[in-house]
């Protein structure tokens, strides 16, 4: 069941989100979801959700329901490669240590293969099995480990250099924290976090919302 | 310059990206910029722009550029309050201390004014001149500072009771980092940070990028 070319940002980016409550939906023990249920649980229509699950296929016949497992299954399977995403973090400050211990990343497939600082007081450190490696060891480490990813959570003003390098070694795609939008020259995909924009759009909304009142 | 009314979500999410840029351009001494010159830097075109301002009273004539100056303050004006906001963190783990030492938040206007936990080990211990509270000050320390944002870096199994408080004591929105959709009955703006989906949406691009070749 191979995704189909075209599938646009918004139905991408919901996938995890299918991911996690057919998830919660198998960890309760239910076997069968007819797509109004899953879609009241979502705050979606019925229809939006037939219409995102056609682009890969449909997943079995409507009116029965869907099986819960054979959701799951296909949902991993279109989100993760067989063996999982490997991962390497840059910067192991707060927010890099803080990224290297959150389990989440492992329990969705994601593996955190090696931590890179260049402050000598961190080199040597372990996060979780992991130890701290030097910047400079970066290319060869990449080049030995090929990992899909690379987290960079490091200063702004370091990150387009760094990221230049990791995509030049042949890391597949970028998550960076930095709170700048990333562009390579290098054709690979990019996603950028950006917390404090999320916090202004709270904040927004907070002082609208009085507002209004 | 009041934001009217209904202002589509995703003209609001793109609110703080307009901050960031429009701050680079203040930071690098540039004076006047035109719709198009802006829309270059952000991969979007200049009506887009002209249309998302229109909502905000445009900032100024066509023709001759805006002001940047002009630009930065309203842009600020529209996201912040002008004491700007003050925010507690609830959990102070990896995340939550990662999150309380991000200079980010501050350089934005968002204060951090407390920080609580459950852990013992944990409280009395300081991060960024903010002493750990315990989790039972919770109410107490609301009534008395009225914070405007809780900050929730908890377990996941733990997140719904703790929100509940929070929104009972009259905190006005949440900043929630919990792997799941939080929803309270309680009518505050709620913003879901999902870590873990962002970079489930970065796995899959890659993997169908490379399916592409």
């Amino acid at each position: 069941m191979q995704a189909k070319k075209r599938i646009s940002e918004a139905v991408i980016r919901r996938l995890p989100r299918y991911l996690r409550y057919i998830g919660e939906l198998k960890d309760n023990g239910i076997e069968k979801v007819s797509s109004s249920q899953l879609g009241e649980k979502m705050g979606m229509t019925a229809s939006q959700i037939r219409q995102d699950f056609s682009y890969f296929g449909g997943f079995g016949q409507q009116g029965y329901g869907y099986s819960v497992q054979l959701l799951f299954d296909s949902m991993k399977q279109i989100l993760l490669k067989d063996q999982g995403f490997t991962v390497i973090i840059i910067g192991a400050g707060n927010l890099g240590t803080a990224l290297a211990k959150y389990n989440n990343f492992h329990d969705r497939g994601f593996d955190i293969i090696g931590i890179f600082d260049i402050n000598p007081k961190l080199i040597g450190k372990t996060i979780n099995s992991n130890e701290i490696m030097c910047i400079d060891k970066l290319e060869d480490f990449i080049s030995e480990h090929q990992p899909d990813i690379a987290i960079l959570s490091l200063p702004r003003s370091e990150t387009k250099d760094i990221a230049v390098r990791v995509a030049n070694s042949g890391v597949k795609g970028l998550f960076n924290f930095s709170p700048m939008d990333l562009k390579l020259p290098h054709d690979i995909p990019i996603e950028n976090v950006h917390l404090s924009d999320s916090l202004m759009v709270l904040g927004y909304k907070i002082k609208n919302f009085q507002e209004e009142k």
